[in-house]
């Protein structure tokens, strides 16, 4: 059985690799690490995970012995254990930004200097849906944004398409994506009965989002705006295209059904999905509109942002890597 | 003091509207009325109200003998019950969307047979900050919806510039936005931590969106979709606005500072609102932004759906048509 | 592989109960019935059980081929369905309260008329820590109420060793205890943000309580209070025991290590339990403590309403009655 | 008009006492003062209590020009403040718990040193239904904890007939209560969907609520147990008598009457109180009941942990320390 590490496994989306691994019937679970709580047990801090492993601390002489690693760390500090990983022959999936984007100057102004540059433009995009080949044969997986991946699975059958003329993207996200860092935004004061919109005009997505459309064959410039609501998981992207030409119902559903039909983890429905649809599995839950009166086409994509958002669909990635069922273990 | 009576007062509207004359310096609350629930005393079904009165039911003979009423029932009945209210002479603000509209044909379409036609038409549309003056001579005020007052206080400085040159809307409403009646749709579990669009395409706001925004100088068809959060009161609508010309931020904000310096309940803000900033108040919290990257204007709009969306806002216009300062009793 | 039949699968936790058998290696889901949505598909109104089954009206003639059978319907009524199923060589988890109590007399005070009399006081209590053996010889098995389940198990080793003087329940729940019809109390708007009492002196869990109590070996009345608490899933039940004696911390671990060491779905721990530790898990979480002060025994068990306290111990219980792995299906 | 300091504005207590203060028809709100946050403004950071002062840092050479003080300072770090008030010649109210104690032994026990011992045993303890007299002539008042404000009001009926033989205070409060400071506990995916008792055998309310019901005429000592429930504000104190004699319910009735008839903040009701029917008030509502089968007594009693529990008790204490209608401005 290959042996995974999993760094930063305190974290939300750490914890739930943490525990897909566990229970994972083909990988087993061999390293666990945690920066100011390493020593403890796993299972004290995340009650739910059950998993009676001590946290180790970061050391890439001890956790390079793994066959694969999932990095679950912020972005600047990911990059140079990925690469300390990688030079052991570690095969790694990355679930922080800093190997999403293949524009290195875009990657500069978003996030600053990367921590890791000869391994820049290495990884493979972790969107099963759409790189599932490339997938299965890297090293190097860099597992995409909580939003993209909802927003590029809902957008992905009309970009290919070419209808896209423009798009506005209005994303709703339950705290847990702020992270496990106690702050005044994350304290339940603060979160509860509320809503607003943050990180207006700015968002670190935008760029990641664009990237894949463009590989899509939609180059264009996204307005893409991220939503707190009072929620622990769940994610709704709610995407409102302007069509280059008119688009019927029948045409968009044949369209993507022809894009999902066999995806084994995006579900399409003629209504609009809820969160609590997909709350704790690795489902994308999509449905697409055409609004008669305009003939804008809407697209919602609701997913939830630990699971196919971040810690589920990096096994997915893992799955593919290692030539398994890309599903094994997450059902 | 004039006698005010409130139909429907055990609805959430209903409730805070019959809280606010209640407790109001100049006005006395007279009657309260109820369907199913008559012969009760208001707190007993609604404790925070704290008011002793026993609920009647609708009698226009009865009622018919305030000087003014706060209709709060829904569209269809709220009709006939104003037209009889009207006939003893009443001043009637109806809070249901059955005189917002304008044109015949577009109430017929989107809410089927008016229940009193030889009123229609002849309401001025309650939104003071647009129709101040015009309110403050009329005997029947309709009440605007809760997401067109977020949505219109939002645009309305980008309307009247006549820069706006298309426009999404998207919206999000916490679930007393969906009425007291228990249903599936309202159940706790159904609701809690679960987030979803719902009306797409067809929510019944979008004609008196246009509308006003026409009036305005914008005449247009939006994409307008809503929401429904996990709390229970407040309302966030953030637009879109795809501008006829570059607009920069120091432009932007002198069309909002001119166009809200000296309101009452319009704030301005840097940053964007949170709904818990004005939960529990007549106030509607603003920001607008540019999208330095597309040119995109973004406009967010908070309020509090069953105050600045409904109850209060019926309260400010009673103290217009009474020739009273707007914010009496509101604060 | 034996067929099950789920009567009541819209109900919380009948959707959960089907789901469970969905997965489940040994059994296989056979039947689906319901009330009033007969005829639709499953997860189109539980869309988490992503079971395409149709739900089928309930027909003893039709439901009776299957092997075995989890009656999720409220009292009074599953009595009939039982006996009928019984009839037809059908084993049966009843989840109701209709075959829990063995004293008629009590049956009929707390219920009124049992709807089965002739199979009044032949099913085992279907609480494995404590009738384990019984129920694998059962072919009927009266599922324990949630409140009881958590109750006993954090009482069970104080009774058997006959130190409860006296006790109190306190006691705190999630809204789907109150079953996913929707009224006032189940509203999204009453529920949120508040916190009460309920059924106060007099809910049907304490006769229950009081049986199970007394068949350990404490017979004595309890005073038991159950309070809603604004959250979907999830039951703590916090116990304040007078002693007969004084009991020391190192007793009372040494009792509850005693009792409950080897049972795979009680987990002691030092600290006291909270209800996310639990949910969606066929855990009960227990602590105990000895206020020092008072010398009285705290005892707090944490469990999740629809699983250990409903759907999932009665597929602990049908593994049981099938010689099978208690926890087979279950992790 | 007499001018008040707020010290600590910035916590959730401080923020609702400037607002009491700043909208008081009597009192003006002068200093506000904050530790980390000074020199903002408090409507940047609670945009709630629409007060743009500025939050200045604790100087009492400032601060003590006012003449009266709300200090709204943990435990240990008030008293000196208090202290150095005091000797300006400040009248205040403290709203934390060091002087609230009145056994210097019992305060080092649960505290720790005191940091003003000068002063220890001066105060007035703040609860206005138990000592109106006293706080009229108080230049020190000792506002109560929150859970002794519920539990004393709840129980000094019983205490004063001295019919308390036992007592089993079982507590519940909403996230506030654990303040304004960023923690795990307090982060809002660790407590939404949670429920759980924490400072088991050991709150240091305990003592205080000893000390009252001592006062009362009812010395004994109680178990007392909070729990944090998933919302903002409120706060249940459910509380269990083992009576001396037994206690009927037209007995119960009269005692509560003669003990709050003309209370204003005092809300008898014959059902269990929801703390959603007191939020954001200065009411504190209670219900008593006899168990029939025990006859044990069951009090119930819900407030506003931030108001009654906290700020608008305050600004109730120094209406009286003040001269003034106790329910100024608390309306």
């Amino acid at each position: 059985m290959p042996e995974v590490a999993v760094l930063g496994a305190t974290g939300y989306a750490g914890a739930i690799a943490a525990t897909l691994v566990h229970r994972h019937p083909f990988f087993e679970l061999r390293h666990i690490t945690a920066r100011s709580e390493s020593g403890a047990v796993l299972e004290e801090i995340h009650p739910r995970t059950r998993i009676p492993l001590v946290l180790e601390d970061y050391d890439p002489d001890v956790q390079g012995d793994a066959d694969a690693a999932l990095v679950c760390w912020p972005h600047g500090v990911a990059a140079p254990a990925v690469a300390a990983l990688r030079e052991r022959g570690v095969r790694v999936v990355d679930l922080s930004a800093d190997f999403r984007l293949r524009d290195r100057t875009a990657y500069e102004d978003w996030y600053g200097r990367h921590g890791a540059p000869e391994l820049f433009g290495t990884a493979v995009y972790g969107l099963p849906e759409l790189y599932r080949e490339a997938i299965a044969g890297a090293d190097l997986v860099a597992n995409p944004g909580c939003y993209p991946t909802a927003a590029l699975l809902g957008l992905a059958p009309l970009a290919r398409a070419g209808v896209i003329g423009d798009v506005v993207i209005d994303a709703k996200s339950g705290v847990s994506g702020a992270g496990r860092e106690p702050t005044q935004t994350t304290h339940y004061v603060t979160a509860d009965e509320n809503l607003r919109p943050y990180n207006v005009e700015r968002h670190r997505h935008t760029p990641e989002i664009e990237q894949e459309l463009a590989a899509l064959g939609a180059a264009l410039q996204v307005t893409f705006t991220p939503h707190l609501v009072p929620l622990a998981q769940g994610e709704l992207v709610s995407s409102y295209v302007t069509p280059t030409r008119e688009l019927g119902d029948a045409e968009l559903s044949e369209l993507y059904r022809e894009a999902y039909d066999g995806e084994p983890w995006v579900e399409l429905r003629l209504g609009p999905p809820g969160v609590l649809d997909v709350r704790d599995t690795n489902y994308c839950r999509i449905s697409v509109h055409v609004d008669g009166r305009t003939g804008r086409v809407l697209v919602f994509a609701a997913l939830d942002n630990l699971w196919k958002g971040a810690a589920s669909q990096a096994v997915q990635n893992l799955n593919l890597m290692f030539g398994r069922d890309e599903s094994e273990g997450l059902r």
